[in-house]
């Protein structure tokens, strides 16, 4: 059985956050960077997980197998990648009706827990990854579907938004409807410069989808017209893109960063990282992803050093990417 | 012919602006800080107008006639609060067809500009002033409107709702309808513990106006809906004021800050102010007024003092204020 090497691409959400769960279209977009899970078969039922080198300080060892958990962590966002990785396995055992065992490392080329969409390139690559080294060979939209369930058995809740993106790549155009949501891959310009900024999460995924759900029994009209309102700066923000007016796309940012701010999903170091970048020169910005913390996107020609040391004044760690990029990738690195 | 000094309060508007221009409804109540216009008749036609001690630094020393205008001051905060008044006499010397002279002296325990509807407090109190000094009765409603019709010559378009508190007080909603708007006085809470914090404007009301109306003419639909949110948010604060139900209500604040933000009205310094005052405690904080700087209000019982350290620490100048106060007073000071 040979050792294979997965990687996928972390995403950001460009619009249409929390919407896309209540049935409105969201764009995501591949980035330049990836997480990589390597896989090596093992004789034994054991799964070892090595998660190491994933950009917040120091170094996360957990091991477990059915019979017991050992942790080694003091990382709560780590912690949570690691929950992925171990349904991930579950599912994709259950899914192949197997058994084996396997040692699984991960290295990240991003911080896991910003919003970046880690949670679903964990998953997706501990799925084509596992299978692979054991001689299945699944198809991506199988792979998708498998690690859209781990996140829904995770999370609860789930959009299938980052696990399609972290498979398929590019940037997408996720329109949920009943069962298999549509995606479309979307035109957009092949060099739109972004600046990322993180900061430390509040609050998870699960627990700002929660949130929002609560606003949403209290407000009921108020929370879907929100979110209404999201989906249609989505739909002409597919058009700016096509149309490469990058100002129009900046202006649709902060609309849409107004309207998750409405939503209760910003907190005080997002508000200051996105008004920081504006400040500075970015033609819109916006928090990605699930918000409580995590990252800040800033669309910035030109400006993207002013913007990075804005961004960085506000303690914010910053990273540039490129978007569009390749999907999930599987390589033999053994036989 | 008497000497006569006119009052008013300012206002926080608690929630609607901006929509109300467009036709929602919003809720303003007076505060517990005034603005005083001492007017005299002179024997002659010259105005002279002394504008002073207007909590900005530093003094404006500012007269005119029809013939010259003589301007002292730095502040251009300073020069719009004069604008309202000059236009004032303008308007309620062209209504009662006199064309008296006066000193016009304007104390103000609020600081011009910053969205505590100072310019509607000097418009209101310089046209009873000026009536009552020459020996007019005008009826509230005259004055209203006459001071509506002042805010609408300097500002060009003008919700009706800053010179309607100013002159009757109270918590108010108000409903824009074809001709005159319906205006409702509001069973609300006595002691509602506002934290106001406030920095400089990088734009004026007549700006913010104009920079909504540009965002909704590249983007209607999405502009409308805000502004149909917003309303639908000040239609649940009223049933919040009105049960006393404090935590509602800093959520729907809160809400209706992201939704103004949204239209693009806020800026760095207001959203600093709006989190840290609920990093420090607040129910809900939102900016007020027609943002691009000025005020922010928060709701902040039992942490007003820690509420008032962080917006400081934010830069802001602080006052904390009771709602629902008398509107204008005019009282005659000598025969």
């Amino acid at each position: 059985m040979p050792t294979v090497v997965a990687s996928a691409p972390g995403k950001v959400t460009l619009f249409g956050e929390h919407a896309v769960v209540y049935g409105y279209p969201a764009i995501v977009a591949a980035i330049s960077k990836r997480l990589h899970t390597k896989v090596t078969p093992r004789r034994d039922h054991v799964i070892q997980v090595v998660a190491k080198d994933i950009k917040v300080p120091g170094i996360v060892l957990t091991y477990f197998s059915e019979e017991e958990v050992v942790v080694e962590t003091d990382y709560k966002s780590s912690m949570s990648a690691l929950s992925y990785v171990r349904t991930a396995v579950d599912v994709v055992r259950e899914y192949l009706g197997i058994n084996r065992g396997a040692a699984i490392e991960i290295t990240s080329e991003m911080p896991v827990g910003a919003g970046l969409g880690t949670s679903a390139a964990v998953s997706v690559t501990t799925i084509a990854g596992y299978a692979a080294a054991h001689g299945y060979t699944l198809k991506k939209e199988e792979i998708r579907d498998l690690a859209w369930e781990v996140e829904k058995r995770v999370q609860g809740r789930a959009s299938p938004m980052d696990t399609t993106i972290a498979t398929f790549g590019g940037v997408l155009k996720i329109v949920p409807s009943e069962g298999e949501p549509k995606i479309e891959a979307l035109e957009a310009p092949e060099d739109l410069p972004f600046v990322i900024g993180y900061v430390e999460r509040e609050a998870g995924t699960k627990e700002m989808v929660a949130k929002v759900a609560r606003l949403r029994e209290r407000f009921p009209d108020v929370v879907e017209g929100v979110m209404r309102l999201i989906g249609q700066v989505t739909e002409e923000a597919e058009k700016a893109l096509k149309n490469r007016d990058l100002v129009t796309l900046g202006t649709l940012m902060n609309i849409n960063n107004g309207l998750l701010d409405a939503l209760g999903v910003s907190n005080k170091r997002l508000s200051e990282l996105v008004y920081a970048a504006r400040w500075a020169g970015a033609l819109g910005s916006k928090l990605t992803g699930a918000g409580g913390g995590g990252a800040v996107i800033a669309l910035s020609p030109g400006r993207e050093e002013q913007v990075e040391v804005a961004m960085k004044l506000h303690g914010a760690l910053t990273l540039r990417a490129d978007v569009g990029v390749v999907g999930l990738v599987v390589r033999k690195v053994k036989e």
